[in-house]
Parts: structure tokens; C-alpha cells; sequence
């Protein structure tokens, strides 16, 4: 079935590309519009920016905000600046609410004004714009159904009826009371299997799971994950129901918090796509170059002190690298490890020194297994056990330094409030490589005498 | 709220600790049940696993299955290893089958055959431990409701009515005729507005998405995803019916591939977590470990070439790790931003050339920047204008090296189909650190009479 699909995609990509090359635009709408919504994104995905441009305001508005509310923010940002104001307000009255709040809010603060001034839905915007997109409040939706505990089942089986249909509908309806405080929950299961006189009051239940407006957006997820909830209402701090985040909205987000979990351990901005422009990347991604730089020169001032021991045995220059580097990897195992299990709430500051401890001695037990190896390999190479005995232990204590400081700098950074998965590496690295370096060189300073040859 | 709950967590597990220590189980399990069930789940967690073992089997056989069907699966199996069969088969029956299955699958072959034996419900568990963990069909339940498209409006709300409320009920119901296709799909919504006496088969939507029962489960992830799914159904190859995945079930998906991304990157196995035993993370790290001190060894032997020139310049062994080290941050950048790009499916085997050109080129550019930086501050440090030009070329060759290894390893990978997550960066900082060293090793060997001093 997903295979049928694909053929179908790319087929149809084909023929909107086609059309498009030859200046017939109402082709390439009816091709894409024979689609299902969620291909016709698929296909509209792989256009130019500037042919994405050209389609959206020719495509029925219903049609258009479908496609733009999948499109990632990056590609949702490049076509608005490419719309009209018009155009764009059309659309954007097609959206829910939070999905379009998301989309002005990256527009510029002129342009913002002038397209909710052209927008029938406006009012239900605005409100939304005030809350940061990775809050609770930003990823809600304030057009949802709200039920009163004085209705029977009846009346709310009507008022569903009534309810549009095109809006999201989730499995569990919230009641409110006459001063819009969150009062109870009853799920759709409940009102079908309900006597239909019988009040909502009492089929509510009325211990309902709430988040703060102004939580982050991980603190819903989380929630929802806990609890298997399909919805979760948001309140302010008064407890009026405000709005509602569904459960589709979430795996979203608990994709995002993955995706900066990696990107940061690996030294890449949030923002940067593969395919954002080279200018783009090349300022983003710069200035950690040079923070890397910084300890680098760092690092390598570690081995200048030893100028005169590599001038007298120069195969040290290739020795200390592979001291250093095994580090640098051990210590990699256990900085992915801890910064996963803090960010997904498995670990806490209060497990620090058993982990640290476990590490340690880890870090010992890596080292000797690594050590008798390098042993080995360099007595055999360099035909010289005192060089192999330097290098070993080196590599010994460089191994136990990794685990000290591969586990350890995660919950530093945490206890000072920064997300270990940003800076974890960059200083565990430069720990693990002026160590490596100063174990390897110094041992063989010491051991001079026995190295030359 | 959040912090209200967090304080009944924090006193019960004083208690349920004291109780335990008096050996008073009963009032253990008294503060325990207080709670409410997401709360003494996260008791339950923080106690030794001897505690958990002594504590489950005493506790009310549904209570203890609400319990474990939320410990992660490392934990489950340290529990199921301490409880007798019969025990542990009471906790089982009260569990959905597809979580009973996970469960069971962990145990021993010879224990999984006992524990089945004193199970009530083994016939619903059985055909599920054929399907593999990580497929659809491990991931499936196979208790839910199938409405027939004969049916009118009542009869299934009267069916859903007589319906056990404590098993999972999705949003969607499915239909299947007579043979146990899957015939379509009906909202909970759609049921509820609809005449009494309409027939499911003419609310149904027929337009249904399916995932086969032997797909990965990142499949089903995707599909859920894309199309906002709250429920997906499985089927075998005939179309039948088997079983449905529910977004929930999703929800951890998408976190475990996340996590498995994580920790290939870092060069972590899957299955490691910061409490598991010493024993067990030596066992999984080492062999990785291992295959580094391979690489290192090769970008060594590099260095080793040039033993006589780092005799004449020693300081060439402080600088030879900086170029080799810029050239693996920069490199490790991109596989990140590529790998989560291959993951997530926003790239793909077609987009390689396009990348590489993109990538080859900001490597030019951030060489440009990060060597003229470099320049300077060799030339300070050093006082040698011909070391700080050798060390600024070689450093701009690395960072093309790297913007072309870097972006080209991941999609050979990829084509190779061996996850990219897997090698790419051992395999891409091997070139980076061997050609780092070679480069500016290799240009202090060609302008060696300008650097001798």
C-alpha cells in the first residue's frame, strides 16, 4: 500500500514539474489536486521554493493551508516571504489557530500587522502570538469544544454534531465551569455508552490533569508520555481552560527534543537542516568551530612544553595521539549515555557520585584491557618495551580520566542549569586530550633515558 | 499540580522504604496503594529490585501489572528473573496481551513455556511472541473491538457498551467483513452523530491505511505520523485483520529510535543505560573501544612517515593535533545533521551529490576562516611565518577533507544499507585525523628548510 503511494508521488511530481516547465499552472493544480492531502505535501515538498510560491495562491485555500501546516517551519517561513499579504491571510484563515499562530509569529513585525489585518480569524490569533513557540501555550489550539457539567449527554452528543468537523476532535472532552475553570474530562467513550438524559457533571471525571500555559513544551510531552493521554488541557493560573494539546501535536515535539539532543552533541545549531543555504550553515555553524579552536590551541599547548622529549624521540608525536583519541572515544560512550538519561528524565543529580563511581572504575578496567593491547602493538612496532610501558600507562590513566570526567562534567552542567548535551563534549574533548597528551609526554620525559635509542 | 503530586511521591516512598525496613510489607503495600497509578509506578521505580520482587507479588495481581507494564524492559526482566511462575503469570493475565508479550519474550526459553502453562489468557499471547520486537506486530494488540460493516450505529455502541473500559480504546474502530478483511474504518465521532439505525457500512470510510504485520516498526512510526493517526491497524498478508498499534505505543517508538540514533553516533550499543551493571557496560563498550584503537593506530602511523621531521621541529606534534582535530569537529557536524537527515527521512540516496557539492564547499569556506585565524595565532605563538602558512594551507585542505568525507560517507552507507549512524563518524574522523596529520606533516617536510630555526 505505501509502496503504491510512492509510485503515485512520484508520478504525479512529474506531471505538476511538467506542467510547471511549460508555463500551465492550472495543470500542475489539477495533477496535485488528484492526490490525497497528505501526498499532495510529499509532491509540493520537492518543488522549488519559488515554484511552491508560484502554486500556493492558485490552490484552493483549504487545500494550500493543509499543505503549509505540514511543511517544516524553515520552508514555511521561505514561502510566506514569497506570498501576498492577501493570499497568505487566506490561507492562513484555513489553519487551526495555534498552526497559524506558528507561521506569523516568524514573520517580520511590519508584515505580521499587515496580514492579521487582512485575516477573518484574526481575533483567535492574536492571542496565541504572546506565548513562546516551545511553550504549552504555543503549541495549543484554542478552538476546541468545551462542555458544561449542567448539559446532559444529549446536549453534548448535539453540540458535536454542530461541531465542525474539519477541526481537531480529540478523543477526550474537557468541562469547564461558568467561570471557565477547568472543572472535569469525559471522554467520547463515556458520552456514547451515557444514558442520554444524564448530566455530564456526573459522568465527568473530575481529577483532570492540567498543564500551565506557560510550562515548556517538553513538560506537556512528558505528561502525555506518563499518562497516555490522547489530550491535555492548558490553563492559566487561575485555572481556566484555555486551550488544548493533542497528542499528535507532541510527537512532534518529542521528534524536536530528540533532534537537539543530537545536533547538539554533535555541534551543530538547532536551526540548520541539510538543506538550509550554505550561507545559513556556514554562520551557524562557525562560531563552535572556534570554541573548538580555542581548546584545540588549548590542548596543543599541552605538547609544546615537551618540545625537547619529541626532539629526541619523535615517535611520541604519533604515540600521544592515540593515547589522547582513545579517550576522547571512551569518554564519548559515557557523555551520550548520561546526557540521554538526563534529558528523558532517567537519571538526576541526586545518582552523581554512584554514577561517577561506576564510571571511574570502568574507566580503570577499559584502560587496562586497552593498555595490554597498546602493549603489544607498540612493543612490536617500535621494538622498545620502555616506550610500549610509557604509552600503556598513559593510556591506564588517561582511560580513568575519561571516566571521571565523562560522567561527572554532564551532571556539572546540569547542577548549573545548562543543558549537558550542549558543552558536555567540547570540555570533556579537551579534558581527555591535555591529559593524554601530558600522561604520554610526561611519562616519557621522566622515562627519557630509557627511550632514546 | 505537578509539584503537588511530585511531594506524595516523595513522602509515600519514604514510607514504603521505612516499611520495608521493619519488614512490615503490608503497610508497604497500604501507602503504596494510596496513590494513584502513574504515581506508584514512579515509587515502585525508585526501590532496589529485591524490594520490587518481594513487594509485586504481594500486591493485587492488577495493581502489579499496571506497575510493570511501565518499568523499561531491562527492569521488567530483572523483576520477572525474581518472581515464582505462578505469581508472575497472575500479573500477566492482567496485562495487555501485546505488554504481556514483551514481557514473556525477555524470559528464558524453558521459563517462558512455565509461566505460559499457568497463564489464563496464553492463547491471546502466543501468536504474538512470534513476531519480533521491533516490528508491527510486536508492537500491536490484538484485543480490540472489530465492528462488521452490517452493523447499525447502535449495535456497535451497544457492543462498545459491553466492552471491557479497561483495555485500550482507541479513537478509531475498525471494520472487517466475513473473511476478517479489513473493510474500513468508523470515528468514535462519526459513531455517535450518526442515525441509530445507519449501517456501519455506509459510515465507514473505505479509504483505510494499513501497515503488514512484518513491517519495522518505524514504519508504522512513520505512517502514524504522517497522517496524524491515533490508531493503525495490521494486517497479515491476506488483508486480515490481526491486530492495531495505537499512538501511545508510537510515542516510545519514536524515543527509542531517537535514543538508538544518540547512542550509535557516540558509539554506544542500543542497549546500554546509566544503571546498567559494570559487568554488562564493559562487555558492550569495549569491542567499540577496540575497533578506535584499529583507526588510531592507522592516522598514527602517519605521523610515523614523518618521524624525522617532527625531530627537527618538535613543535609540528603541538600542531599536527590541531589540524587533525578542526578537521574531525567539522566533520562530525555534518554526519550529525545528515544521519538525523537520513533518519527522519527528510533526505535521501538521490540528494547526495547536491550535498556533497554544498558541504565540499562550506569546507572551503570555514578552512578559509578557521586557517586565517589559525595563521595568526601560530605566528604569534611561534614567531615563525613559514610554520603559520604550512599549518593555514594544511588546515584548509583538512576542512575540504572533511566537508567531502564527512557528507559522502553517510550516503555509501546509506547505499550499503548499514546504518549511518552506525560508522559514519569512526570511519569519517579516520580520514580526517590520517589526512590531518599528512597534511601538515607532509607541507613541514616540503618547506623544511624555511622552518628550522
Amino acid at each position: 500500500m505505501t509502496e503504491l503511494t510512492r509510485d503515485v508521488v512520484e508520478q504525479t511530481l512529474e506531471q505538476v514539474r511538467d506542467a510547471l516547465d511549460r508555463n500551465n499552472i492550472l495543470a500542475a493544480i489539477d495533477a496535485l489536486e488528484k492526490l490525497k492531502q497528505e501526498d499532495q505535501v510529499e509532491v509540493f515538498d520537492e518543488l522549488d521554493v519559488e515554484d511552491q510560491a508560484e502554486l500556493l495562491p492558485r490552490l484552493d485555500p483549504e487545500t494550500a493551508a493543509d499543505i503549509v501546516v505540514e511543511l517544516d517551519s524553515q520552508d514555511q517561513a521561505d514561502i510566506a516571504e514569497r506570498v501576498g499579504d492577501a493570499a497568505l491571510a487566506d490561507i492562513l484563515d484555513e489553519m487551526e489557530p495555534d498552526d497559524a499562530a506558528d507561521v506569523i509569529g516568524d514573520l517580520p513585525e511590519d508584515r505580521q500587522r499587515r496580514v492579521l489585518a487582512e485575516m477573518e480569524e484574526a481575533d483567535d490569533v492574536r492571542p496565541l502570538l504572546i506565548h513562546p513557540d516551545e511553550s504549552a501555550g504555543g503549541l495549543m489550539t484554542t478552538s476546541f469544544l468545551t462542555l458544561r457539567p449542567g448539559m446532559t449527554a444529549q446536549d453534548a452528543i448535539n453540540a458535536l454534531r454542530e461541531w465542525n468537523p474539519d477541526d481537531e476532535m480529540p478523543y477526550y472532552l474537557f468541562v469547564a465551569d461558568r467561570d471557565r475553570k477547568l472543572a472535569g474530562v469525559v471522554s467520547l467513550r463515556q458520552l456514547l455508552v451515557a444514558p442520554p438524559a444524564r448530566l455530564i457533571g456526573d459522568i465527568m471525571n473530575r481529577k483532570v490533569i492540567s498543564v500551565p500555559v506557560g510550562a515548556d513544551q517538553e513538560e506537556a510531552a512528558n505528561l502525555i508520555k506518563k499518562y497516555d493521554f490522547l489530550a491535555l488541557p492548558v490553563v492559566d493560573v487561575d485555572n481556566r481552560l484555555v486551550g488544548i494539546i493533542t497528542v499528535d501535536d507532541i510527537v512532534d515535539v518529542i521528534e524536536e527534543e530528540a533532534t537537539e539532543d543530537v545536533y547538539r552533541l554533535g555541534g551543530v545549531p538547532d536551526e540548520e537542516k541539510v538543506f538550509s543555504p550554505l550561507r545559513f550553515s556556514l554562520r551557524k555553524r562557525l562560531p563552535w568551530l572556534f570554541v573548538n579552536l580555542g581548546t584545540a590551541f588549548l590542548a596543543a599547548s599541552v605538547v609544546s612544553l615537551f618540545e625537547a622529549t619529541i626532539a629526541q624521540v619523535a615517535i611520541l608525536a604519533a604515540m600521544q595521539s592515540i593515547v589522547a583519541g582513545m579517550g576522547g572515544n571512551a569518554a564519548t560512550q559515557r557523555v551520550t549515555i548520561l546526557v540521554r538519561g538526563l534529558a528523558l528524565d532517567e537519571v538526576a543529580l541526586k545518582d552523581a557520585w554512584p554514577v561517577i563511581g561506576k564510571e571511574a572504575l570502568l574507566g580503570l578496567l577499559q584502560g587496562l584491557a586497552i593498555a595490554s593491547i597498546v602493549f603489544i602493538g607498540v612493543a612490536l612496532w617500535e621494538q622498545s618495551l620502555p616506550l610500549a610501558a610509557v604509552i600503556g600507562v598513559a593510556m591506564v590513566a588517561n582511560l580513568i580520566v575519561a571516566g571521571l570526567a565523562g560522567s561527572a562534567v554532564p551532571f556539572v552542567l546540569k547542577a548549573l542549569k545548562v543543558d549537558p548535551a550542549l558543552a558536555s563534549s567540547v570540555i570533556v574533548t579537551t579534558f581527555t586530550d591535555s591529559c593524554g597528551f601530558a600522561f604520554a609526554l610526561g611519562l616519557a620525559t621522566l622515562a627519557l633515558a630509557y627511550l632514546k635509542v
